[in-house]
């Protein structure tokens, strides 16, 4: 618990001061003031993220971390849960979605084993932080007990520290794996954001329409058993949670402790930034929504934390693949204001008006 | 004008068939089907556009083109006309927009010099296909000859061509340069479209409220005056065009005759792409939209074509910018199609219901 209070007493806003001088930057560019859109504000913001104007994404690292979910038992996904442990040594193999875009991007994915209902076979990439084999069934009683929940938020922490320390980050895009998390998301969007569980619930992986009116009774079963304290981030997340959302939780903290920029991906990231956010809601200033999810309740946690997607692409694969589009875009952003030319350099005129 | 017409007869509609099979690829990767959204639908398209279920692409192409506009005589633009030539320069020398963003999609760029009013310093970067010195003012008379509508066609065909030819070609993005093109580029939408002017016309490279007002009576005298046949697309690109939307219409065409991609950019190209389409309507399977311009024309051709944008991020900067992001996309998009694992290569389990 220390550390997890000291990680989130670290996090100081971004810098106003820098975003100032970056934006003059910006302004000085040989393209019409503001023409780039939302690419100048997403280099200015990542100028005051990191305190300096000249930014380079050296060390992009995508944490997808994987866990099991006990409220499959109520048939909730289309999917069955050995899918979750299945699609790690995917992951592990180079196979999977994530590993494509990630490579795309030119971004290094670590997965992380938070709590798959398995004992994976070791591999020299894959962290084990396994803190229990799946979480319980919300849909009769807590996820997870409170010492868990801080062991999630702990371990992402450490995932993060262990690679920021040993190999150097630049910014982090966040991912996750885990059949049937987005039911135990929509149940915490909907206890946060205070909206009825049918307008924060999708069809996951694909529920036809007897699984989605299922899906959304369990949820409102498991808001009915679990009461969590409203606001208190870590009984949420025991009451309501999983092991890769407490794990990002904890990754996003640390990043933000350390000024360093998170690219959220869909609807399950977004929930674990929600948490972080509670924690401290300082954390806005480092992350950056990368795309709008299919699934409802995305848009609900985008809402209420006051961010906005960069994308809209229909995307709700999760793992991270959204994330790694954003950081693309980030990493555009900064080439724009690291090497495009000045009015001056360049011997154009400004405008006449 | 016989170039032309056979170029266009060459056109042929995407291959449907190509296209199911790149379905049944895409559907056997491990990831819920469709989760990929907009992704998925660019590579199906990409591969029925190529006649191959197994597409890379190596050469990418971005094509700017600049030329000056008579009409900029009405003080329509907030910058001078000398910035069409200085920003050519400045293509030249690596240090514009479109530079940085080809540069971050691994592009080429192709400047062409399609008729700026001015004499430019020979490079040898620099494509040579002034047909004149600007068009002449639209608010006052047509902007150029039938015959000069037909050379700025045929030479944006000649230099799709001769890249294609001695380089390669697997995708290419257009993109633009000329001072006080936003004005001809709403006069075409409007007089294609059937909008009113104002519904059509934005602020371009930043004017005032007088100066939008200006601008949008100007055009509405360029239509009074220039009265194009309905849907001739010569005919209008010579009333109301610009040498540089000539050549990238040119450029479409033999694209689309190639089976090239083709993403196009924002408002200018839009238009550009609006006349190719009007000359043949089977070139709409070959055009892939990048983004939504903050230019309200650009929505009013992209309904009018069919299109929908993959982006949507504030941009108004043009030279390609937008298509170079595009561009990204589809290679992330084929990326996912080629390198993915499959269910069965994977050992992932399918979905139960």
């Amino acid at each position: 618990m220390d550390k997890i209070k000291s990680t989130i007493q670290g996090i100081q806003e971004a810098d106003a001061k820098i975003a100032g001088l970056a934006r003059e930057r910006m302004d000085s560019l040989t393209k019409p003031l503001g023409s780039l859109g939302k690419l100048e504000e997403l280099a200015v913001r990542i100028c005051a993220m990191k305190r300096e104007t000249k930014v380079s994404l050296q060390k992009k690292v995508i944490f997808t971390f994987a866990a099991d979910h006990g409220v499959t038992e109520e048939k909730i996904s289309s999917y069955p849960k050995e899918v979750t442990a299945q699609m790690v040594y995917n992951f592990l193999n180079g196979g999977a979605g994530i590993n494509v875009l990630a490579r795309h991007v030119g971004a290094k994915v670590v997965v992380a084993d938070l709590g798959v209902a398995a004992d994976l076979k070791p591999h020299p990439q894959l962290v084990d932080k396994k803190i229990g084999y799946g979480t319980a069934n919300i849909a009769v009683g807590p996820a997870m007990g409170l010492r868990d929940a801080e062991a999630a938020i702990s371990a992402g922490m450490e995932i993060f520290e262990d690679e920021f320390n040993k190999h150097g980050i630049d910014i982090i895009g966040t991912g996750e794996m885990g059949i049937g998390n987005t039911t135990a998301s929509s149940a915490i969007a909907a206890f946060v954001t205070g909206r009825p569980v049918a307008e924060v619930t999708s069809r996951g992986a694909g529920l036809d329409d007897p699984g989605m009116k299922n899906k959304v009774a369990v949820i409102n079963r498991a808001l009915a058993v679990n009461k969590p304290k409203q606001n208190d981030p870590l009984e949420i997340l025991s009451k309501l949670g999983g092991f890769e959302i407490g794990g990002l939780s904890g990754a996003i903290l640390a990043a933000a402790a350390r000024k360093v920029p998170v690219v959220v991906d869909g609807f399950i990231s977004s929930t674990a930034a929600l948490i972080a956010y509670l924690a401290e809601p300082k954390v806005k200033d480092y992350l950056i929504a990368s795309h709008n999810s299919v699934e409802k309740g995305h848009r609900a946690i985008m809402d209420y934390i006051g961010l906005t997607p960069l994308l809209d692409l229909g995307l709700r694969l999760g793992e991270g693949t959204g994330a790694a589009l954003g950081i693309g875009l980030c990493d555009a952003a900064l080439k724009i204001m690291n090497e495009m030319a000045t009015f001056q350099s360049a011997n154009v005129s400004q405008r006449s008006s």
